[in-house]
């Protein structure tokens, strides 16, 4: 596409990445005397806290994604491009695509964020999918279902207790919430479908290198937490490394276990921003950025979210979560308006709202630092913080009665297999 | 899986695929003396009349799936299995099934619906791809989506225009319903969205063999919808015969037309039921079964919708809809127990309640014989019909805010691309 001229805004702000990150950086720039492109190479926007519940048959796929240009539709300033940026050309300011085309810019904002990554192994993947996009969901879902069905087909005992067996290597907020959730969806959802397997024996294997689960949160929480995913059923397996994994087995320390589903919940890599620029990254390939997110020897190329590695005010390095993306977009919009009235922006500064994780079986455990809460509450707070977040009262509607049957009924709408035949799935 | 002994009930029904048909022969043979095994290669049972509005973005998959295992939890004598029949044997009463494994019958019931067929031109099929699974749905959904958003970045106007036509091959109640609403997706709902397309200026053409749309209806029913159609921007080429589709054309009669993307809605071919138990067969591979929907020669198996053939009262075929498939399972049900009370059934005999279809922009059709409805009140009732059809509180409340929000709004919330990146997909 050749960019149309444009001679009343001619500042040319291109946002590569459409997530928490660069949407908000889009949204925060009305007003501004830009016009912006927003380009990603998937054409919607994703609320990732929720995706875990796409992998385990809670949500339908729609009721967590949005088209990107249906959210900045009213804003005729921007253009949306669905398209895959292979580079940046930074000499020339220019962000290269996929079909040979190229976008300049003025301002360049990197909002590309991460891949779930394997420390080396890549090797791992096919046996131990990851959850970063709305494929990746599907695909989980369809191993955790298929797996059910396929233990109900199965004679072989062995063979069986290792269809039932499902382990999640990483206890961050996404593994213990796949494993407390799988873990109900064992209990809850499926006992009274199968006529040949008690889905209640299903077993369910957090595996976590650190000390703790949730370790980015209070003690007395990571303790809370992993007492009532206990409590539900879950093996948690602390400071113990995973060394290999297969098609029927994982390895971690001296152990072994027969599984035929392993979740990846264990680390992230950076998308190639930093590649793209030969800038200085940190071992997950997230490019270091300055108080001010711009690149360093680049003042015209801001890099926000995932792709990015920064220090907090606490000098630990912001998390990788929504709000703290959601923020960085926020403050390179109002810096690229600043310096647009001549005014040199003050440092980006990270304030961490809270953390929070739902444990399955209407448990959460929230951390805003001075307070903290566990339990139903927690979960009331989880829920309805959730869905205020969500885009739009059609898909808050939506996930709420979704919800609603879930807790009501035990009853998750989405279990489909889909992608594959009984036969093709095997 | 070997069987599991049932001594109390000992005559085993084995159901093949729980499509219309098949469920409901599992349903009506409730409080019979028998045990149930249905088989199917999918997890789900589908709503197909509402498939067309997945492949428009207009429903999301789960509200048109429920696990076929779900639907049947509460029938202890019913086992489900997830597994794909490979073929019938007929003289050891045995299903074969993709892992090697047989299940034996005393009773079969073959319920293993049809595909879209292209007339001895298969070769068509990846330029030309049809709809019968939600996985075709979704594909149709991604090339549909991905259509518009090449447009919008296409330079070439030839190359554009091509990208904006979609063409439709069949006028039957599918290629009508997409047709009016893949005009009312590029009418109402995209136009907002895009900056360098006019998506008011899509093109949507309809190409039918036949002298008429709907030929299924009444005439005067067929001329309001083909008028109807208009209206809306879509262009009907009637008596036209398609007889090459590639990557970017169609050729129809003395007709060729630039074209990415053609929808295949002109013909099916029935499941490979005949030839598992080497039986006659039309034309369309559908077994042609005795007034008691058993196979001739085979006074134990049961054959039913789209997968036979079989002439109505009127002497035309039975038509294969979803209504005619559930009064066919209803009656084999009955057929079944009759038999097991020592009672020949009487024939079957096919009553046909009415043909309905949706023509967008708040208007459908409805023939019911004596009563003949179109326009606004035949669309409510259209939409009525089809809600109340559809399985559970859940999926009806979700469905009916769907449309809700597709009509208050113009907004369809299942705009997804998935299953490949811009890159991929192009």
């Amino acid at each position: 596409m050749t960019e149309p001229p444009h001679p009343t805004k001619p500042h040319h702000v291109v946002i590569v990445g459409a997530g928490f990150g660069g949407l908000e950086a889009a949204f925060r720039l009305a007003g501004a005397p830009v016009r912006i492109t927003v380009v990603d190479r998937r054409n919607h926007h994703l609320f990732q806290p929720l995706l875990y519940q796409v992998a385990t048959a809670s949500l339908a796929t729609s009721e967590i994604a949005w088209p990107i240009r249906y959210l900045l539709r009213d804003r005729p300033e921007v253009t949306t491009l669905f398209a895959t940026v292979t580079g940046v050309d930074a000499a020339g300011k220019r962000v290269l695509l996929d079909d040979g085309e190229a976008l300049s810019y003025d301002t360049l904002v990197l909002a590309t964020g991460a891949r779930h990554a394997y420390f080396g192994h890549d090797e791992w993947e096919p046996f131990a999918p990851g959850l970063k996009t709305l494929e990746d969901a599907t695909t989980l879902r369809r191993r955790i279902l298929v797996a059910f069905e396929r233990a109900e087909r199965e004679n072989d005992p062995r063979r069986r207790a290792a269809l039932l067996t499902f382990v999640i290597v990483g206890a961050g907020p996404t593994g213990v919430e796949l494993a407390g959730t799988i873990a109900e969806l064992a209990q809850d959802t499926l006992p009274p479908d199968f006529r040949n397997i008690d889905t209640h024996k299903t077993r369910v294997v957090l595996i976590e290198a650190g000390s703790r689960v949730l370790a980015g949160f209070a003690d007395d929480l990571s303790t809370y937490a992993q007492r009532s995913l206990m409590s539900i059923g879950v093996e948690v397996m602390l400071g113990q490394a995973v060394t290999a994994c297969t098609a029927d087995e994982v390895v971690y320390g001296d152990n072994r276990l027969d599984t035929t589903t392993i979740i990846w919940a264990a680390g992230v890599r950076a998308s190639p921003a930093a590649e793209w620029l030969a800038a200085a990254a940190d071992r997950a390939g997230r490019l270091q950025v300055l108080p001010d997110l711009t690149v360093s020897g680049h003042p015209d190329i801001f890099a926000i979210g995932d792709t990015v590695v920064i220090a907090g005010p606490d000098g630990k390095p912001v998390p990788g979560i929504a709000p703290a993306a959601k923020q960085e977009g926020q403050y390179v919009a109002a810096a690229i308006k600043a310096r647009l009235r001549g005014v040199t922006p003050a440092p980006f500064r990270y304030r961490h709202a809270g953390s929070l994780a739902q444990i399955g079986k209407r448990k959460a455990v929230i951390d805003f630092g001075r307070v903290k809460l566990r339990g139903t509450l927690a979960w009331w707070i989880w829920g309805i913080a959730h869905i205020y977040f969500l885009i739009g009262l059609r898909n808050r509607l939506s996930v709420a009665i979704s919800w609603l049957w879930i807790h009501a009924r035990d009853q998750r709408a989405a279990r489909l297999i889909t992608q594959g035949s009984s036969k093709v799935s095997k």
